[in-house]
């Protein structure tokens, strides 16, 4: 989709009246050009013409401008499991050596030994074990250093590309989009806070304290004199489901006007976005590129997708069909 | 203080070597007006400079550009006690007519009675109670409007002017001078975050995704469908001594490079701002001033102010003498 700005300006008729005659005087590069001309696109493009056109009854102020968005499933992939979740288990591989006794303690020794089936089937006791373990202790410093590190080694094992590289291009071009419409751009995201923070300024270019998620208990302590902030083996605060519009709260202390999810862990950020009382908008991403990327909605462990998609149907919110919307899924894929 | 930007150009010589010279080429306006011309001054001055200027080995790019502050006491006054818990005395009287048991039980009879030394006689405990009792179970938005009524009708006892008149001029000189060099103005404070919010933009010119606090667990329901924010009668998050460094990692997962406290409170602030590897500048406010404000600091129930005077000494932070520095204290004594 093409943009043309047209100069209004008027012509005397020979009845002495005048016409308004349109003249296009520039063509302005499509924002969204990974996006297919679908009526998602449209839609899109329709909320942000709205909110940012003075005059508009559905005028914003820049200042009310915030966009939510969930990090796994809408800005990068989550499959075949939450990418944090292989960088929780690589920890506990570095970090072996130094703790004999998971070779026979579960649920590590079900990591070291690759058997996730084993490890899933813990349920999320099992998971806060091994991220506890692995993650704590450390101070915020040192933590960001280790995502840094595992990130610039760690591959994806479909694509055998950087963590960081299977992230959507449609959606790197909407936070972009959005900024330059005055829009701030934040993750709400159940991953973790200090796992998100090293990194998607880089890639997002959302900045450290545009980034909300799951955190762990922080303590301040001297350490030889130096102040220092260590992660203790307890969670702060989730992050997700209803959690997300208190996050959203606790941080932002104003209610977005866009919100941007693909499961049902973001039903309650849509819910409290959209009933605010100007306009609002909420955009549900739907996996279904099984070919480009995976296909999955009610059935799966992660992003499950079912009441969120009702009830986007029961009040119009965009559901982005990735198969149809998308040209192309990943960066890597421009020609 | 008035800045003089200097031309530099160079002239030939007889000999036909070339000598700098300077000419005046602009008079620009002193940005801090209501500061004198001391050397804490000059501190502030020196220091953003050197930030600002590209090339300048302290020189620190926009983004990392943090600036906390302190409130009570710092960007208001905090006498003849906390501005805060005036507002909540003045809730458990406009609840009282609902709790007729109040009139009886402590701490709440001695709040009605206006015998503040036995309400402050019960310590934190009795604090705590008046303030889940009268503050808890509102929406947010309930609150919010609460907080505002509030200030549009409570007069400060020693002036007589609302709340938020009680602002120090040479505070919000400095907050502006900070942002229109590229910093980013952020509230750190043991105040409420939910009783700032509804004000701080418009008095400070700092938004509520700026303003970090003191915070009640929230809940997120839906109330005849409508989703809502709720306040329990729990605290979620104390910002105060070392909270003020955990939740400045939490919301801002930045290090500030420069930090303005008024008291011990303040201290773990000033000591992990200041622990950074580039740059660094912090500011106490000392109140000296016994006739324009109040004049205290190591035997104050508010703002009490021993420890971190000792390490601004040792550490070389900036230390302002309110009664020297400035010239005047509140907006509504300018001419």
């Amino acid at each position: 989709m093409g943009f043309i700005l047209i100069l209004n300006t008027s012509c005397k008729n020979n009845d002495s009246s005048t016409k308004k005659v349109g003249y296009p005087i520039a063509f302005v590069a499509d924002p969204l050009p990974s996006w297919n001309d679908t009526e998602h696109k449209k839609a899109i493009v329709t909320f942000v013409e709205q909110v940012t056109r003075e005059g508009s009854p559905n005028f914003v102020p820049p200042a009310e401008r915030i966009a939510t968005f969930d990090n796994d499933g809408t800005l990068w992939s989550e499959q075949p499991m939450y990418f944090q979740y292989t960088f929780t288990f690589d920890r506990v591989k570095a970090l072996a050596p130094q703790h004999p006794e998971w070779k026979k303690k579960q649920p590590f020794k079900a990591v070291l030994e690759g058997d996730l089936k084993t490890v899933f089937a813990g349920g999320g006791n099992a998971l806060n074990e091994i991220i506890m373990a692995s993650n704590a202790d450390y101070t915020t410093e040192e933590f960001a250093q280790i995502v840094k590190d595992w990130l610039d080694t760690a591959k994806h094992p479909k694509t055998g590309r950087p963590y960081t590289e299977m992230v959507f291009q449609p959606m790197l071009e909407l936070l972009a989009y959005l900024r330059a419409n005055g829009f701030k751009t934040y993750i709400v995201s159940g991953g973790g806070v200090e796992f998100m923070r090293p990194w998607t300024e880089r890639v997002y270019g959302i900045p450290p304290e545009q980034v909300i998620g799951t955190s762990f208990r922080i303590k301040f302590e001297l350490r030889n004199g130096k102040p220092v902030l260590v992660q203790l083996p307890e969670f702060n605060f989730i992050d997700d489901n209803e959690g997300k519009p208190v996050g959203i709260n606790q941080y932002i202390g104003r209610r977005p006007i866009a919100a941007f999810g693909n499961s049902d862990g973001d039903l309650q950020m849509f819910q409290w976005t959209t009933a605010g009382s100007g306009a609002s908008f909420a955009l549900i991403i739907h996996h279904t590129d099984a070919e480009r990327e995976w296909a999955y909605d009610s059935t799966s462990s992660y992003g499950r997708l079912d009441k969120a998609l009702d009830e986007a149907q029961a009040k119009g919110w965009t559901v982005v069909d990735m198969k149809n919307d998308w040209k192309i899924i990943y960066p890597f894929e421009k020609k």
